[in-house]
């Protein structure tokens, strides 16, 4: 199985802090527990499959039509489902990004291109993504904020990949299941655009700002009727569980919850950036809830000693076995990665290391 | 949306009693409701892409190698696993079955082919199947007992179609998702075949018996470890979710409920068919727990004023708006279920009508 992605804890000893996976420190509310509780023998009957309050519920908090909204099990499910959907022959992604695109486009054997971001960047999606798409190009996955980079993209630049996309008639999904996390991110989100193009879809997840990565609960935002038809009938009726329907209902009563995470992300991202620089440690700002940085080969085999799990990204497609990704957790558990980072590098400073 | 099934309660009164959903009448066992409470947090974490615990779990009830197995959000989910691992371009269905075969292969504009069940043969599958099995034959559909039939095949006639499909290179899937419901039923699974055919998977799901159609739980069996990978990369990875897979665990620990449902079932099942006899109602003797009948056209619009909910089979290939299915359920139920009948069927002969 080489799809390796964070949040693996299953190999692990009970006592590892997962910095691996990118969820909200804060965990999960209450609310949503007492929901699933409550709720419970919902199970014995078949979940609703059209998801109709659910909707109704993301419709209210997107501002946009619940026509436009399909759930998901999961916003992993919905990347295979618009692959399903799109059939596309040639499809284009950046590099570094979520592998996940990639497998999903393998289905069809498609062609696949990238556009590579570079380091010296900031790997950040520069203007010349746009002579990368053409009139062969079926489908492009942009992630924003990019996982693992952690970069946003601007909106002007967004606006230009959809006009040209436009043109050429190339499909766009721009995920955006880390937007959440950003400060002010609807200034940044691509859902003003959702009205305009036909050939555009957004993708959002409960998972990480719900902390609910074991429900499985995503949904994709398109105007374009056809697609949304396409993409329900690429699978199963029943995709989402009514215990995620219920869950994630009680998760959209309370906007108070990502104000919160917002403000707590910041703050302890400052913390870990401050410790980076102090201690040496190259990494990328971030404009969401986890960090790119770099060290040697083996750091995360060294690290899990410390009983911390982090995300060796040898394995994302631009990058190396000198990349990681942490996400940014609980002030104490953030403490304890800073020190372990420290002592390592102490450790190899006395061996003739760094 | 046309993709019509049964258990769809959302359109209709609070205290509808729902015939049209094929679920255990006992209801979902308490250790289930005690496991999903006790193990809620784990929705935090993602869940394991292997399902480890649970294969193991199901590896034990089977008796098959646990590499041999894989778990699906539902075994609705992996019908379109499989038939995205099989990329069929002809595929062969019963008529009537099961339509959810019929949409998979869509999603490939496959060309189909269908066997017709005849009524006059109470719609069972005979030795002419074999005819319409050839090498351009992509991938044959067996439902296991029969949806809506409720009709099971002769174990000696599997074993033909098997061995036909090895000759032709032809992909069988055997779906028993009700066969946990037929007395005797490990007489009638093909699961004794399975370490003979490397072109055979059987498909089998935890929502029926177990009552749990809102968790989304089954899983597949297949020997062909090419197969299970392919599987594997047709869809994302996290798509059981931990609750489901927590709860199959718990659901395999108890093998009396299993035993105690059959015995109540064929007890039921004997009362609805003695009554639909002196009711004069044409019914199909079923092996499982659902039974396909005969009635005007409209019956469904008819009972549903009693606020009872059954399967109008108009949407099935092969059969009319004059067949319906109904869960067996209740005693309580059943009884209301045919005082209705009988009060429709006076009416009607009243009317000058039957």
């Amino acid at each position: 199985m080489k799809r390796a992605h964070g949040g693996d804890i299953y190999s692990f000893s009970k006592n590892i802090i997962d910095f691996s996976s990118n969820i909200n420190p804060l965990g999960i509310k209450k609310e949503i527990i007492s929901e699933i509780k409550n709720s419970i023998y919902d199970i014995c009957v078949y979940p609703d499959i059209k998801c109709n309050e659910l909707r109704y519920a993301i419709s209210r908090k997107e501002g946009v039509d619940s026509d436009f909204i399909i759930c998901g099990n999961g916003a992993a499910e919905l990347i295979f489902n618009i692959v399903l959907a799109v059939k596309p022959k040639t499809a284009l992604f950046t590099a570094p990004t979520f592998s996940e695109y990639e497998h999903a486009v393998d289905i069809f054997s498609a062609k696949k291109k990238y556009y590579t971001l570079k380091e010296r960047n900031s790997f950040d999606i520069r203007e010349d993504i746009i002579d990368y798409i053409d009139s062969d190009t079926d489908i492009v996955f942009i992630c924003n904020p990019n996982n693992p980079t952690g970069r946003r993209i601007k909106k002007e630049l967004i606006l230009k990949i959809l006009n040209r996309c436009e043109e050429v008639n190339t499909f766009v999904v721009i995920d955006e299941c880390f937007m959440d996390f950003v400060y002010n991110g609807e200034k940044y989100s691509s859902i003003d655009f959702i009205n305009d193009y036909d050939n555009f879809i957004i993708l959002k997840a409960f998972t990480k700002m719900y902390a609910l990565p074991g429900l499985r609960l995503g949904y994709a935002i398109c105007k374009n009727k056809r697609v949304i038809e396409n993409i329900y009938l690429s699978r199963q009726p029943w995709n989402v569980s009514s215990i995620a329907q219920n869950a994630g209902i009680a998760a959209l009563r309370d906007t108070d919850f990502i104000k919160e995470t917002i403000e707590y992300i910041l703050h302890e991202k400052e913390y870990i950036q401050k410790e980076f620089k102090r201690l040496g440690v190259k990494y990328f700002n971030s404009d969401t809830n986890f960090i790119l940085f770099k060290n040697k080969k083996e750091f995360d085999k060294k690290i899990i000693e410390f009983d911390i799990l982090i995300r060796n990204c040898g394995n994302y497609r631009g990058l190396n076995e000198e990349y990681y990704r942490i996400a940014i957790k609980r002030h104490d558990e953030n403490i304890k990665f800073i020190k372990a980072v420290e002592i390592l590098i102490e450790n190899d400073f006395n061996k003739g290391g760094v």
